[in-house]
């Protein structure tokens, strides 16, 4: 078997990255470890920034997105007894997010790949890549072997690609952070139109949403925690406790129709290409969820990688493939950085720092009572234009 | 004896407020531990705040500073080979600091106070505050009691006037860290018009001045670091090393005519009143001197007490009394914040930790390329004015 791009993994990296070659003409394989139904089924991230919406517009796999996703012009942060909107529409003007579970976005991709006659293999578990510092690099699995020009290790955290590369030739840049999220999915009309970001001293909660009749939460629980230990009545409890500390607000409650814990991590591999193996998403990099930016980083790498892929079928140049890590990795450090402060601003860190939580105040009053403040957090949140880090340009 | 305040410390906050009560028609008296040469030689902070130039010009103890202060309107982040201009003009329009020595400062206020007739005893060691949660406290010393309807402590960190208040009543927020600053003045014209805040790997250089003649040094050193270890050439040589990063850079270098290393700490006791007993500027408060806001602090809280000392001999209300400690914690928290977010970008914590020095490296590519960041530093460094924090308005 041959193709051009041989592509481990059909996440939101994976297939957007199938799809974008197909649209330059170039053909791509994409093999899976899991089922088609459990990628359609797995919960993760819901909000997209304009550039993500952008491209997946751009590659016409966007008309649901278009149709169901919510356009959020703020959030909310929620302390000390008081909401405090960010309002982007002021702070960031023309420049706003759309809430749209990842899941919907994988479904949609598949769609458009298998419009498309796209090859994806499914529960494929034994995948192995060979001759990666090769220019005929392949891929083996069950069996067989598919001969390529690239590989694209689309594979997340845990997947083969990342560690197929020689001990050594990567730099690991790492931070773990003393507590994991909660999340649930529930039938049930959100109790708020926009995000709220809610810290009180026992800890943070989140009030996201999938559309009008589901509503997705987190909560901050320790690292070690079960799911066996948080009946529903547990989550909701504690759910209303670290939301409803505003007069006049309450939270509904609803059946839980899916649960789980994340980790809190923060992981950069560098550089993430090694010879014609070329790393994405999460394969090369994770950020805490607080700043939702896990996914955009994947459909930011994939845009460039596409580019890079593409330059060098049409001129047979290495050179934007030798920048693509490099000008991926001042994005994914911006996102680094901001999910790193979205996460230290509203967790509840070591109980016994009587110091470092007045600070954590301070700087959550600063951020809601400076324009500037405010603004840092803005810009981050929405995302930086493509413009200035996302281009083969700088 | 009997005065209607007395004042522990003949530093810039126990003469500004002796001063300032004075120009309101009420009697101080000061007393200092030290001699009047200790306190004029003592070099400490050099950056005013327009706030703080405000109140001395208010007080009328500002001719020299408007002579020989020099105002600057921004300041330089040098690091990674390139020197950042955090212009103030643009980014916080109309607010500038100005660069005069703390010592100045002293020198003209005491020059004031014995202009006025004001008493300061200098060289009592044996300062003893009484009944200090009655309304008759009294301070003894040298055999004499001294009686007075309000005391301030205006003696700093190590004064007596904290230590006298029963423990228990204080709430401590406390913070070091794994660094000191060995700081030097040096008779050699500045190499720079503005400040050059530089980050190396190796640690935090700072390049102030006290006018056209004298420099001022800093250098990030161990905690535990001694002046034996710190010969004039070592010194000389790794301020080179730290700011001669940039291209055609060079630092002239000269007599070393003075040195002392300073430990880093924030500190904060609240409430800062104890019945009768007020604590201002360093005996309730100590930041880290990387974000310059000691004084500043010190001449905000003076003036906020002795705008509520005569409110009270005026009105006999205790109103703005109890209300002076709140009051004056919502600047200093912010400066709190401020100069360990200063701190935490400009110096080199724990080598090992890649992930957090790539986290720093982020940090400051942001700030020195966002214009909401780069005015979130701006707005801090030049001072929040008083009609925001600084009244009993709010």
């Amino acid at each position: 078997m041959r193709t051009q791009v041989g592509i481990i993994g059909a996440g939101p990296a994976g297939l957007l990255l199938s799809h974008l070659l197909h649209l330059r003409g170039i053909d791509s394989v994409v093999l899976e470890i899991r089922s088609r139904e459990y990628c359609e089924g797995r919960v993760r991230a819901g909000v997209l920034e304009q550039g993500t919406v952008d491209i997946l517009t751009e590659a016409g796999v966007a008309d649901r997105l278009h149709r169901e996703g919510l356009v959020h012009h703020g959030i909310e942060l929620r302390y000390g007894g008081k909401g405090h909107r960010i309002a982007f529409e002021r702070l960031v003007p023309g420049r706003a997010i759309t809430v749209y579970g990842q899941q919907e976005v994988v479904k949609d991709l598949f769609e458009a790949r298998f419009a498309a006659g796209g090859t994806i293999h499914f529960e494929v578990p034994d995948v192995e890549l060979h001759d990666i510092d090769t220019d005929h690099p392949s891929i083996t699995f069950q069996g067989q072997r598919l001969e390529c020009d690239f590989i694209a290790g689309c594979d997340g955290f845990h997947g083969v690609s990342r560690k197929s590369i020689p001990e050594g030739a990567l730099t690991i840049y790492e931070r773990t952070y003393p507590f994991a999220w909660l999340g649930v999915l529930a039938k049930v009309p959100p109790s708020t139109e926009e995000l709220i970001y809610a810290y009180t001293e026992d800890g943070f909660a989140l009030h996201s949403m999938r559309g009008p009749e589901i509503s997705r939460l987190y909560l901050q629980v320790p690292p070690d925690a079960s799911l066996d230990e948080w009946p529903d009545d547990r989550i909701w409890a504690e759910l209303k406790r670290r939301l409803e500390t505003i007069p006049d607000w309450e939270l509904t409650t609803g059946p839980i129709i899916e649960r789980g814990i994340t980790p809190m991590r923060s992981f950069v591999a560098e550089p993430m290409r090694y010879g014609r193996l070329f790393l994405a998403g999460d394969a090369a990099h994770i950020v805490p969820p607080t700043g939702a930016k896990g996914l955009n980083l994947a459909a930011a790498d994939v845009r460039m990688l596409a580019e890079a892929i593409s330059h060098w079928y049409a001129t047979g140049s290495d050179e934007l493939l030798d920048r693509y890590s490099d000008a991926c990795l001042k994005r994914i450090w911006r996102a680094q950085h901001f999910s790193w402060w979205m996460t230290t601003l509203l967790h509840t860190f070591d109980t016994d720092d009587a110091y470092g939580r007045r600070l954590q105040r301070s700087y959550l009053d600063y951020v809601t009572s400076s324009e500037a403040a405010a603004t840092t957090l803005a810009e981050n949140y929405v995302g930086v234009p493509f413009e200035r880090f996302g281009t083969f340009g700088g």
